[in-house]
This record gives structure tokens, sequence and C-alpha cells, in this order.
């Protein structure tokens, strides 16, 4: 009975690693593409392509938890987490469209910092999320967990800083508009990964 | 006992209804009032009449929620779809509310246009609604829910279309602050409604 | 037994308690500092001091509710508390930061009003919260729930005031685009405050 119920449970945990891992390509692929400062019809295809693919692991994952009795944790903590990985490709592909509608498409030192940053935190969301398969080895998920809260901080200093400097009366009002919209959205990419990592944490709390 | 238990859950898909309704009457006049192009005190108190009593149904669903022991379908379901239809009915207020405080109070091509998509909309919303008594034909829901999910789609386009000209250095940096902001919140708008479409689909897939 | 359980749910109230009063000390440190109309580095220091421990406090609240199978009252409304009353004291934190990172650090007559409000509706919250230990004399919390709802349409209407004339076209845009944000996120401590109201207002209906 048991050995039945495993291998369903250890479903959640591939869900959840292939979800994290789109969640990841989104994030290199915005890096990558804010690298080269242009947002044509093509690299943003590709990201609704990846927001797509991710959506479709979402759905997996909560159609499971409403067809599962028995979960590897509690069922909100999954319901809550499969949300805010979805936000977090979500707004990333939000931050990507604003930049071609608002025809900002050149390289911008700030975007590019806070897309490097974004990278980096997605990245070590992954690693927590990946780490709940073996919530023994925990020292993987506080470690990246840390990480993740610490570059939700450096993002908090460079909006800061940022927007401090966009609104000093320099810039055009217009310009202003556009690019204080993009760099709050890219900290609240950060923010959001901090959500997760909390999620995280709390499972290891409560099973350990 | 069942028959005593029924009436009580027959209660839940009549309030529903009518919570829906209160909706659809919102986007009515909304989009009514929009298209004249002046949102007057008179006009302002109607929606904050809707929106009293929208809030109201709410209020009645959450108590009784709170005091059944039997529901039609999970708890947490229901608190989800009184509150997201509560969200409906709330922005559309705040939008009208802008328009009459930001005093850009004339027929405006693109708002008559959300408002109308908005309207169709929150149309499919009530057909998916009105669907959950009977989810045995389940064509209606998933048909209504389709509709739901392209029509966000046609505003997400209608969006990056209306910001990418409202953005292009030909207007007045605080005309476009105003319309900006009331252009995402109609687009926000087809957003909860396809929440809504989201949660009703759940439901369906979970009784069927 | 029943002795053994009664000090731990006890403590529940305490923490609730500690809480609300870390909320009451951001708002009242943040009208203090908007009324001398500076934001310096100390000010906002001890304004970021209040929100660590009041999140330290969120933490311990969501931590024992984790660990304790019998609760003063239902999960789920405990966790919505606390994650409500940590949205009140970040956001009065948030606004601090921008009135310092967006350089408007004089005197304003309409944030000093907010201010006022704002703390006027954390106080009554905290009259509500308190409330809680002894649902059995509800007109305290009763009242104070309508003093919260009071409040924010008060806020609601200063906003519409200030939001109108802001946008009147007399001011530069960039100083619209400050000052605007400010007084919205203004306006959503009090959404906040009527929010925490609601959920103790809707504890008091599930247990009298």
């Amino acid at each position: 009975m048991l050995k039945r119920l495993l291998p369903r449970d250890s479903n959640f945990f591939d869900l959840f690693d292939k979800q994290i891992n789109y969640a990841i390509e989104a994030a290199s692929h915005f890096r990558e593409t804010v690298g080269r400062g242009a947002v044509d019809d093509v690299s943003l295809q590709r990201m609704h392509d990846i927001e797509h693919l991710g959506d479709g692991i979402a759905h997996d994952i909560i159609e499971r938890l409403n067809k599962t009795f028995i979960t590897p944790f509690d069922r909100e903590d999954i319901h809550t987490l499969t949300v805010q990985i979805d936000d977090i490709i979500d707004m990333i592909y939000t931050i990507m469209n604003r930049v071609k509608v608002y025809k900002v498409d050149r390289p911008d030192k700030n975007l590019i910092e806070f897309a490097a940053v974004i990278h980096q935190s997605v990245q070590s969301v992954g690693r927590a999320v990946n780490g709940m398969r073996d919530l023994k080895h925990s020292k993987i998920i506080t470690d990246a967990c840390v990480e993740v809260n610490r570059l939700e901080n450096v993002g908090d200093a460079m909006r800061d800083d940022t927007l401090g400097e966009l609104l000093d009366g320099a810039h055009d009002p217009i310009y202003v508009i556009k690019w204080k919209e993009i760099y709050q959205d890219a900290e609240t990419v950060l923010d959001i990964c901090e959500d997760v990592a909390h999620v995280v944490s709390s499972i290891l709390v409560k099973h350990t």
C-alpha cells in the first residue's frame, strides 16, 4: 500500500522540478534578451512559449493535488508553491512584454543588473525546491533560502538607487513612467522568489 | 435527511446567481456610462449602490459558509469564487470613480472598447457560474470559460496596443498618467474574470 | 487536560497583542516623522527596526500555528490576521522609504492628514484585536470595526480629493508621479486595516 502511494508522491517533486526549471529558463532567456537590449517578436514568442509550458505544469500539479489523497506535504503549501512559481514566470514575461510595448529596447545597465540578480535568485529558488525531495539534508535548502533573501535585499537597494536617480528631475516624464514600472516589476520578481523561499522554509520547519 | 440538506445547498447557487447578476449589472452600467462619456454623480452613485448590494450578497455567502457543514463543493472554492466576483464589481467601480476623479469624462474609443469586452466577459462568467447548478451539462460551462479566456487575450492585445500608442511620446504626461492607470485597471477586470473561470473549471474537474 | 491547553491558546492572544502594538508603533512613528517633514536615516532605520520586530512576531505566530493542534479560532483566520497585520507595517515602511527615496521630504499637509487617519485606524484595529480575548464583550470589537470602516471611507474621500487636485494639470509631472504613488499607498494602509477588521468581525460571528 505504502509502496503504491510513494511513487505518486514523488511525482509532485518531479513536477515541481519541471516547473522551477521553466522559471530558470525564463530568467535565463530574460537575462540574455535584456543583455542584447532588444526584445523582438522572436524572443518575446520564446518567452511566451516558456510561460505556456510552465502554465501547463502548474495545471498538472493542481489537478494532481485535487485527485491525490496523500501528499508529501500540506496541500495548501503545494498549492501556494505552484501558484508562486507560476507568478515568477508570469512577471518575467510581463516585464519583457512591457519592454517591447514601451519600445525601450536598447541595453539599459540597470535592467541588465536586475536581470542578473533575478537569474541568480531564481536559480537559488531552484536549489531550494529541488532540495525538498530530501528534507534531511536541509543545509542545501537553508543556504539557498538565505541567498534568496540576500538577493531580495540587494534588489531593494538597487530599486531605491535606480528610482532615486530616475526621479531626480533630469529625465523626461514619459521615460520615467516607462522605466519606473519596469524597475518596480523587476524588484517584484525578487519579492516573489522570497515568498517561495518562505514557503519552502516553512515546509522544512514542519517536517524536521 | 438528504432532502433537508439539499435546499440549503441550492441556496449557495441562488446566492451566486444573485452575486454574478450584480457583476453583470455593474459591467452593463459601466458600458452605458462610458459610452455617454460622462461619469456624473448620479451614475457613480448608481454604481456605488450596485457595489453595495453585491457586497451584501458576498457577506451572506461567507456567513452561510461559516454556518453550513455540508456544501455543494469545496469550502475554499466557494470562498474564492465569492471574493473574486466581488473583486470584479469593486474594480469596475474603481475605474468609474477614477474617470470621475481624473475628470477625463468624454467618450474615449479605447475605454468604450474595453467596456464592451468587459461586459461580454462578465456575461460569459455569468453563464459559467449559473452552469454550476448542473455539472452534468458541462458544455455550457466549458464553452463559457473558453470565451472568458479568449476575451482575456483580446484585452491583453488591446492593452498593449493602447499603451504603446499612449506612451509613444505624443501625449501630455498627465494625460498619460491618468489613462495608463484606467486602461490597466480595465484589463485587470478581464484577468479577474479569467480567475473566476479557472475556479469554475476546477470545480467541474473535481466533480466529473 | 483543558488547563494544559488553555495557556497555549492564550499565547496566541499575547502574540497578536505584541504584533498589533508594533503596527501601532509604526503608525505613530510614521505620523511623527511626516509631521516633521523629513525622513532621515535615523527615522527610517527606526521604522526598519519596528518592521523587523513585527516580522519576528509574525513568524512566531505562524510557527506556533504549525505546531499547535487546538487553536482558539480557525487556523486560517489566525494565518490571515497575522499576514494582514504584517502587511500594515510593511506598507507604512514602504511609504516612509518612498518619501526618502523620492526626496519629497518637507511637511505635506495631505500626507500629514493621511498619517493621522492611519494612526487612528491602526489604534482602532488594535482595540478589535485586543478584544478577541473576550468575545463575550463584543461591543468593544464591533465599535472598533465600525470605526475602522468609517476611517477607510474618510481615506477614500481624501484620496479622491487629493488625486483630483494633484492631477488637475497645475503640477509638474515628476511631482505628480511621486505623490500619486505615496497617497495611493497611504490609502492602501486603510484598506488593509479594513481587511483586518473584517477578519476579526467574522471570528466574532463564528463564535457567538
